[in-house]
């Protein structure tokens, strides 16, 4: 059975070491000092590796069920969610005034780190919980936060979101599902909405659905959805549970992983909703939090790849087969343990570096939105929209990657259930589809973010490239990380380059690329997260700190990543350069 | 329900208009003419299209079980596999005598793409069967083939193969089963086998097993390895079928795919056995047949790509998702197909570049392999065995990427198993394991084949591309495959030269970049193939052939290997290039 141990002194490293959060004048960050956040990283370290990671395996083996209309969740979800609601775990970040803590996105982000590598699917229903919360925090009336927030922050009642139909999932101007109004001012949804992840379960005394829907006569398309709250119970002013809504449950879909989440289709038949926000303005509710839940599936794709890692790390250590090619280093056995081979330390390097990269990466994200939401910093929230496309496709495209490397680790132990190797890769690669396939989020950085605000945001970014080069070229003891960055970044501009000059003329030359430039700039931004890291390990081992290994763990595990890894750079920018013509010269009964 | 449809004109491309077959001196070659190979193609995509095709859900979803000791196979594949058997279909390349049909194994390897592209699952058992078969043929005495081979080549009987013990599986010198000599000549063998493909079953009256073991008292390690036939039931001296033999199921293992195909861990407990080859020779009675057995597997990656591209470019036609960048496209539906956009594009043009390239690749492979065994053809045979582990690790590496980016054009509907394309990765995942793990094919190709003869035939290989594109510089009709072909050449080459400079010194220099050179190798072979493909596709059209969409296709298609793909070489060499300072730095403890 697979094992989970929180790395929390490589996450204390990089929001102290790094990106020095105490000393931030974002509202809220003073009061992590080192000790209070390790306080909370060892809890949720405890809880998760103790409680979370031993139900990963059960959750995959059982899934959920469906009997009479009642969803089943696996057997010890309950009691485990239990016991996070009452560690208060599930509302981190959310205001005071509706029960939660109120600390930074950029600590609960970490927190969810934990979670989500020990358990995934588990993790979903509150983590879905979040994201409709947030979206009642945004839009909501005083009334509807007050009467929904409250047991949702709590985890008491969990929340859904309803976007997709059968017929439907990018492109949800061609929704179906119907919002009719009603004297008293609420709306009867009816129509089907499939995929919906956590959708019904036996976990929380009640659900609360956003729906996105059309009220008919509105219009057409994308422009005609609103959003409604739509809970599975009616709920009375005093905020008592009344009657069944019409919704149920048609189905839960068989998955290729996240079996201990309950995917629904959920079928709603005149059921009663309110209408949240303004009328059809649905799609701008829904995508306010976006940035957010965007960074929280890219943090899956880190998540599932450092749990993967820490199992074929054991087992590298453990399973004895072959011999060095350098010559014996386990005489007292009857062979070496895997980890001696080059192509074995190989892959786990590919898997360690970028964990460490991505890690750095997520938590700079959080921390600017964070800035953004908490002092209103508008280049903070312009440099995240910028980079949350990547965040969501590269580490979830490569988190994918580097869990197939670890399940290869294995040999055929790998293949078989029974490790538990198998369910990472299964469980990692629906990272890659929802919340935006990542084709729509490297459509979305090149079609949109790029050029948003006039390219001010990108220049930003290689502003920062540029000031950290030029600020440490003197620094000897970064010009392993140094020159690899510039070479990279100059990658990332001669692409960007490309794409002005001609995605103009002729926007498929441009989309064509758009899979290999989200894959660079990812490279750019972990090779400038390493080189951070090593600026940061380097003025630890100069401050005379102890851990000398964990500082110089650091710098090999960055060089690996600056010497192996940002190559790549160069050949996706000599992909992006040959424009559309070879990808779009089929007709498409040719293919 | 995923559909498949076998490629025939593509093999009858590959087999005719590049490789040439009919023309060839190889014995047996000059009965190959189209309208032969043909019939047999057409036949057989019936018999896969039709018949074993429905069957792969079904195999997936059911599985294997073990009721009472005995092992049940999915509904339906009893009845397909009589009709295998019927049609001929299990011993094609097998000896007449034996009752095969004694034809060339290029033909034999494109039918066999075929059956595994429609159930790789199924496809499994005569596969098994067929390498069991193969080794009695080469290292039997007329005795045992008379006995065994003409059952085993009908599948009446089938075979497996039993290598892997729960401890070891690369490193097969630390096996324990032991067989212990008897009077009668015959041995008692007892151990436990793990991962034993088609180990049972309830489609054959009998299963052959060939057993690795060790006969006490004989030399450590793996220069102490037997080879035995342990047949499920005893066989007497008229055929037939007596006792059962001391050979049991212990479990069916839960597997992350292939479901249909029963791996089982098989007990022996003093099961009578007999010598197959050469006392303490069993690992090469074993392995005389590898470079057919890692070849099929290569071949298999090329399958699961080429099925899970057909249903994804169908899904990409049908599912209407947006519009086109440029304007639309279906202005009487409510969006465009998904085909119109470039991302969708780029995926489907990498599947189908690599699904085109792979297949021409793996027959030449094929054709080697013929003229080697037909008529004694030492350098084909040295050629194919250095290419053989580019074959196995890249494209079982490369085809089971191309199943996750059809998968990925699905979108959710990828990720639910209703749609099948899950399987499509599940099973593809296995290729890249068995038959030895894809880091031992990279050991293989840098630490042996690469220096095998002198380093022979790489320069063999070499001169192959040199001289094509020598022959071709002053065609404009090449220009595009033969400026990249040698680039990517060069990078091989420049590759080679590190490792001949550095492995010497440190052999962790090269192996460290072994892996990447298994996939640098490959593109480059892949270009070869494109390169030559073109120069079909050209000559073709200018004969005169009436089909010019098909030829123009195949132009296009390797213009954009060309241009998009084979860009990586540079990237895998700047990684090999680095040696193995940054690979092996880290302490273990470190990890």
């Amino acid at each position: 059975m697979p094992t989970y141990t929180a790395p929390v002194k490589d996450i204390q490293f990089v929001l102290h070491d790094v990106l020095n959060v105490s000393n931030s004048d974002v509202p809220g960050y003073s009061d992590m000092e080192a000790d209070f956040t390790n306080a909370v990283l060892e809890e949720a370290g405890k809880l998760t590796g103790e409680v979370l990671a031993p139900l990963n395996v059960v959750g995959d083996h059982e899934g959920c069920r469906l009997e009479n209309g009642v969803v089943y969740t696996p057997t010890g979800f309950k009691a485990a969610f239990e016991q996070v609601k009452e560690g208060g775990w599930t509302g981190l970040d959310m205001p005071e005034q509706y029960g939660g803590q109120e600390l930074p996105y950029v600590l609960s982000t970490a927190v969810g780190e934990m979670f989500s590598s020990s358990n995934q699917a588990f993790t979903m229903y509150q983590g879905l919980t979040h994201g409709a919360a947030a979206a009642i925090l945004a839009h909501g009336t005083d009334e509807q936060k007050d009467k929904w927030l409250p047991k949702m922050v709590s985890c008491e009642w969990t929340g859904t979101m309803n976007l997709t139909e059968p017929h439907c999932g990018t492109d949800l101007g061609l929704m179906r599902t119907k919002a009719e109004p009603q004297d008293n001012g609420s709306y009867k949804i009816s129509g089907q909405k499939i995929f919906i992840s956590a959708g019904d379960h036996d976990m929380a005394d009640n659900i609360v659905h956003l729906v996105l829907a059309k009220v008919p006569g509105g219009p057409e398309g994308i422009k005609g959805v609103s959003l409604f709250i739509v809970p599975k119970f009616i709920v009375d002013d005093e905020g008592n549970i009344g009657a069944r809504n019409g919704v149920s449950v048609g189905n839960i879909e068989k998955k290729m992983g996240i079996h201990g989440n309950s995917t629904c289709v959920l079928n709603y038949d005149e059921a009663e909703g309110y209408l949240l926000g303004d009328l059809n303005k649905g799609m701008r509710a829904m995508f306010t939090m976006m940035n957010e839940a965007r960074l929280g599936v890219g943090m899956q794709g880190l998540a599932a790849a450092e749990v993967a890692y820490q199992n074929a790390v054991d087992y590298a250590k453990d399973r004895l087969q072959g011999r060095a090619v350098t010559g014996v280093e386990n005489p007292n056995g009857p062979a070496d343990p895997l980890i001696v081979h080059p192509d074995i330390r190989r892959s786990l390097m590919d898997q360690k570096s970028f964990s460490e990269g991505a890690r750095a990466f997520i938590l700079w994200g959080a921390q600017m939105i964070d800035a953004a939401h908490r002092k209103n910093d508008k280049d903070a929230d312009g440099l995240v929209s910028l980079l949350t496309p990547v965040i969501k496709g590269f580490l979830t495209d490569e988190g994918y990657d580097m869990t197939v490397k670890a399940q290869q680790i294995y040999g055929g132990h790998g293949y078989i259930e029974e490790h538990g190797m198998s369910q990472f890769t299964r469980d990692a690669r629906i990272a890659m589809i929802y919340e935006g396939a990542n084709g729509v989020q490297a459509l979305d950085l090149v079609g949109r973010k790029l050029a948003q605000d006039g390219g001010k945001h990108v220049m930003a970014f290689f502003d920062i490239v540029k000031n950290f080069c030029k600020d440490n070229a003197e620094d000897e003891g970064l010009k392993d990380f140094i020159v690899p960055l510039k070479a990279a970044s100059k990658d990332l501009q001669a692409a960007g380059m490309y794409f002005m000059q001609t995605g103009m003329k002729n926007p498929n030359d441009a989309l064509s690329g758009s899979n290999d430039f989200m894959h660079l700039f990812g490279h750019v931004c972990l090779g400038l997260m390493w080189a951070q890291m090593a600026k940061a390990a380097n003025a630890a081992l100069a401050g005379g700190a102890s851990d000398t290994a964990f500082y110089e763990t650091k710098l090999t595990t960055g060089r690996y990543y600056m010497a192996r890894r940002l190559p790549a750079t160069g050949m996706h920018l000599a992909r992006i350069q040959t424009g559309g013509d070879t990808v779009m010269a089929l007709a498409a009964e040719n293919f």
